[in-house]
């Protein structure tokens, strides 16, 4: 033996290719790891394999290990309390009067200490771990404090440990105005840029730094500010960008080669074309346009037309976005977004991967990269786009080992 | 010991009362179950428990076994093909051309055998048995034959005795039009009525009738030929209803007693007071509005107003809503449709065993009514219609019998 595997009787969708093209599919393949990583892939009756272990893949399909790229799933409580309410007529004045909004999860999250917090946020992680995601995206933001951000981040390294995936974790400060800093919002990006962000990232929590550009949150110059100070830390960036209307964060993040500008729904055709210029990728994020009944959609013609490549996500957040399966945010890409289901599956994976800044190591089925795959059950690949509510995931390889796609997530 | 079981440590969420009102939230609460049904609830203190033996339900909410009121979830293939054609620029009719549509579902569950029916069922219906769901109705109507109506009826009979799970059969033979009755639309009803449903009703495999009463459907006359059938057999009736356009359906199916008028997005107010009348459940089904990117809301506000039973459910089906997930119903209903989330709860229990006609036996926590219930870790009912994607479901009982939430579907 010379400790290879070789992953047999299995259907290969690899998803290689550039921009979101994913017509590498190839039925009963075979893909030979060595190291954790890819060394061959190809069709079985050509497999290298005499001297390797075999797992029989059950003629079931394999994509790449999916991949979250934007969430904020560790938080502390939720907020179905307000949901109750709005849908009892309650108005968003209302619940902001009786503290609720952002700053309940503020709140809740400064509340819970770490071992709470750990127990909270590794079920929501658990149930996209279900559904074959391998690598997981966690902004902080609910903290607006260098304590609770730090825990926020510690608490996100440690799903990593305790929890079979992958963590990129994201400092995201300047989430929302902390109300320590009421009506001092520049005094509070020092605080981001010159207290926080320069020791979380000494303490390796930090691998890339978002802001939320927008006019309920931090002007274009603020959020240049935050990236900046990223860039003078070697950090890459990305955006909250137009989501409720058009701030020129996208040329802003671009301007900074930014990984990724996300939610995009009110980006202008010159935001779409710096972002092509600088590599910088678009993340849609469905899930929060369904929840907050969203009527504007991104321009996702124009995306496909200038070549930005498109990556889906959940978003998962407890506020605009409680949404904590990456299959049914394929779903409502394809289904009120009207992506493609390959367009949908690229954006799990290879698009999302180039989000994260890892596409050189992991996003495909491709010698060389990590060997995270997911395994399905399904007849053809766009059934993963097509079922709502349906998890076809019989088995996940995270580094060249199976498990099952059922994770227990009690530490 | 007495044989008697008190599933005490659990917070409760009855859903008892009339029309929705289910504001019967009772915290730290006990239910005593005595063969397979309750018959003690209320509050934990009080709870007649010496002689029985006790289950501990973790602290976790308890509801009523949930109910999925209106399923074709026993069919053949699915139609992703379709779903991606379309998303790829192909019209309906360039689908029709290819001998898609409902046809194609027709063909594939004529072409299984039972055997093959059953194995590409039970992953669906074992789904949703994941979420609580402790009932749940299987129409056929992709048979269009008496032979592979009966399959069908017989796959969801055997289904109920394979898994843990309550089967109600809905007779859905005039579902569409039979390929070898074209253009004979009468003589089709004909054979629907003196060939099929007597024959499958004497089979006892018919619990109620169901048609689908629309312009690209059968009249209302000719509905009403196969309600009249259902009478005469004694057989209950339902009714695919105005979901396309108002064909006065609500009113037929009201004036025939019936159990439930499904879909309702064109129903008129005539309709809606027929039906608060003959105390007809109105069955939202939002997962096809949303596949279809309908915009046409049903009217809730009024249905509310008039008193009219409202349900919720999956209406699981290859063409128009391949949704295996309850609570995501619940969410659609609330977040696309403005139900509240008791109303949502409703809809899945209460309401749900309305549409069914077992209404006396289930759906609610009351003494008297069978013992299924669903065990949730939940901080208040109303997260079951926030969270999407996300199943908090930690046990199941059947008639007394717990179970884990995950069943196994193999045979
Ligand atoms: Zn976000
Ligand atoms: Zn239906």
């Amino acid at each position: 033996m010379t400790g290879a595997t070789l992953f047999t009787n299995v259907h290969l969708a690899t998803v290689a290719g550039d921009l979101g093209d994913c017509n590498g599919e190839l039925r009963d393949g075979a893909v030979r790891v060595e190291g954790g990583r890819i060394a061959w892939i190809g069709p079985r009756a050509k497999a290298p394999g005499k001297d390797a272990a075999t797992v029989d893949c059950g003629g079931h399909w394999m994509t790449p290990g999916l991949i979250d790229c934007h969430t904020h799933i560790v938080h502390a409580g939720n907020r179905s309390d307000e949901f109750e309410a709005r849908l009892n007529g309650a108005t968003y004045e209302d619940i902001a009067r009786a503290g609720g909004g952002i700053m309940a999860t503020v709140r809740a999250t400064r509340a819970a200490n770490e071992t709470e917090l750990l127990r909270q946020s590794l079920p929501r992680i658990a149930c996209l771990l279900a559904e074959g995601v391998t690598t997981i995206e966690i902004k902080s933001g609910y903290g607006l404090d260098l304590a609770t951000e730090a825990k926020m981040l510690r608490v996100a390294r440690r799903a990593g440990v305790i929890l079979p995936v992958g963590v990129v974790t994201t400092f995201l400060g300047a989430h929302a105005l902390a109300p320590e800093f009421a009506g001092r919002p520049d005094d509070y990006i020092d605080a981001v840029c010159t207290q926080m962000l320069p020791r979380l990232a000494a303490q390796n929590l930090v691998d890339a730094v978002d802001a939320f550009c927008e006019h309920i949150g931090f002007s274009n110059a603020q959020t240049e500010r935050v990236f900046a100070c990223a860039r003078a830390l070697g950090l890459p960036v990305k955006l909250h960008a137009e989501q409720l209307s058009d701030q020129g964060g996208a040329q802003l993040v671009a301007r900074y080669g930014g990984l990724s500008a996300d939610h995009l729904e009110h980006v202008s055709e010159a935001g779409i074309r710096a972002m092509a210029g600088a590599g910088t990728v678009a993340v849609l994020l469905p899930g929060a346009w369904y929840f907050l009944r969203d009527t504007r959609v991104p321009p996702v013609a124009l995306l496909r037309a200038l070549g930005v490549p498109m990556a889906v996500a959940t978003d998962c957040n407890p506020g605009s976005s409680p949404l904590m399966s990456i299959l049914l945010a394929m779903n409502m890409a394809c289904t009120l977004w009207r992506l493609t289901p390959r367009e949908a599956l690229a954006g799990c994976t290879v698009n999302a991967a180039r989000a994260l800044g890892r596409q050189d190591k992991i996003g495909t089925l491709e010698v060389g990269k990590r060997a995270d795959f997911a395994l399905w059950e399904i007849d053809r690949p766009a059934d993963l786009a097509y079922a709502m509510g349906f998890n076809p995931c019989r088995g996940v390889v995270n580094g060249g080992v199976p498990r099952e796609p059922v994770v227990s997530w009690r530490p």
